[in-house]
């Protein structure tokens, strides 16, 4: 069991200087690698083992063809500026070959946790000597994953799992006390810019968890040009969180007066404080209105667009 | 090629008497069978044939097993007190065993078609020794159905097929000039009772139209009780046509705190003057979430809703 801090409790510059000696502890003289993917909760970890390592953290971008348009060239500059170099290492083949044919959604994010964990992580840090991975787990993850909503990427030792056994390595997960309000406390305190720091959350398993049914690069591209126009619109309206999804379910469309048999794009955009419940933003109409004929002219194969309405729960933040 | 009459310059009167005397040299001493789903086009036609023909025109309601709730109880009501005697024939195994294992919305729609005009109606008229069947096709059926957009349940002229040959009767089809605000106009002008005339337009394959994917009993029950909510919360909002749509897509949600990987209720509410195009009604938030809420909480499997905001052109009304 782990015990909460909650944001409203937490001493940033004490939890700061507890966790640098942590994990200055744990490592000792070794090396530690850690894998950054851009959001807040990666982003608070490297800066929190940069600082506790220096150089002896080695920080991968895993550009798994998953992410968002130009992340990994924006997430590798913001960083730069910071002092701490980023490593990007092309894995996209290797993800969408394990993604192949998955249709069920736990079995998705299994295939990419395999690939993060056994694949990619257990290479690099036998490679490197490293015996350390730090990872930025947050109690809601730890939470969904023990309750049975949803297997996290990055949960191991809560459901049983050792790492140092299933994977050649131990993993370091420093905010695992903290939810979402939290970490943004820490990353504030350490100095992550306002412009990475104000990034919406985004999945473990990246555009995989917002594409239902199977993963192939070819609709990765299309929800990654729907995110593109929802991020543009949205990102002025202070939302928690806000995505496009691409469904799996078939619509009747029409284009120049003929039947176009297309795909369907659901909008979510949320307002939520700890992520644990959550209610859609009540968007003007006309933004509303707006992403819609965006998507419908701009993303080939796109006939309909929603825009979810339901709370969570029942709802979950993601689709997948 | 038929020409059209605008709701503009359409005179009810002339219209009427000029239909009911197309009707009466059509059918001669002989009787028609009249299709009655209760939709205004098909109730207008009713209207047009009772006034033509009395008791030789032969009115049947179908149970296909798709209907919304309650909705072959009213529909007799509703012509009982107009003097029309309703016969209502229990067809539900045959349109759920037609509909097994099809997904295509092309084959389903044909599915629902063939079993209405060759198993039903075939049997019908032969057995009533008519040979005439009056149908409420109006122009945009036609329309759609010739630009390849969606195959109407009820168009077959316009198509190359004989229903003589096909079926063994003919079609007459009194409204095809109109689009659906002349229909209304001429609804009115027949004393059809307001209740019943300012009911939102319903698809000729019914529930079939609702569900993505498989048509089956339980899936039908369950966009049959989205449809009672969604009629009942949005019935005053003046909108040209609400709907609640199934999705076959699964999406994770959770419930008492475990994960219930659900099903998805998409709502879509129409502003149109003739279906040609249409744009999603503004909707308050309040009532959208009140939809969703009631849904979630009243529709067993339903974890998810959202609110269509994408126009037609490139959407569709129907999903199906």
């Amino acid at each position: 069991m782990i015990s909460e801090i909650t944001a409203q409790e937490l001493n940033t510059e004490n939890f700061i200087s507890e966790k640098v000696k942590e994990i200055k502890e744990a490592v000792g003289d070794g090396t530690a690698v850690n894998a950054l993917s851009g959001g807040v909760d990666s982003s608070t970890v490297t800066m929190l083992g940069h600082r506790a390592l220096g150089e002896r953290l080695r920080t991968v971008f895993i550009e798994n063809g998953l992410m968002r348009e130009g992340e990994s060239e924006q997430v590798v500059g913001f960083f730069q500026k910071l002092g701490v170099t980023v490593e990007v290492i092309d894995a996209r083949k290797e993800f969408f070959a394990a993604l192949a044919g998955i249709t069920d959604p736990e079995e998705k994010r299994e295939a990419v946790t395999q690939t993060f964990y056994r694949n990619m992580f257990g290479r690099i840090v036998k490679q490197s000597s490293a015996k350390y991975l730090l990872q930025g787990t947050i109690l809601t993850d730890v939470d969904e994953t023990v309750a049975g909503i949803k297997r996290q990427h990055n949960v191991f030792e809560q459901l049983g799992i050792d790492p140092q056994e299933a994977f050649g390595y131990r993993i370091i997960e420093p905010l695992i006390e903290l939810r979402k309000d939290g970490v943004r406390k820490v990353g504030k305190a350490l100095g992550l810019p306002a412009e990475l720091f104000e990034r919406i959350p985004f999945p473990g398993p990246a555009l995989a968890a917002r594409v239902i049914g199977e993963v192939t690069p070819q609709r990765i591209e299309t929800v990654r040009k729907a995110t593109v126009i929802v991020e543009r619109l949205l990102k002025n309206t202070g939302a928690f969180q806000y995505m496009a999804i691409l469904h799996e379910d078939r619509v009747t469309g029409m284009r120049d007066g003929k039947r176009d048999f297309g795909q369907q794009i659901e909008i979510r955009c949320w307002e939520s404080v700890d992520a644990r419940t959550a209610t859609p933003t009540q968007l003007p109409f006309e933004t509303l209105e707006k992403l819609a004929i965006e998507i419908i002219s701009d993303v080939p194969g796109i006939v309909s667009v929603t825009y979810n309405i339901a709370p969570k729960p029942p709802s979950t933040i993601e689709a997948v």
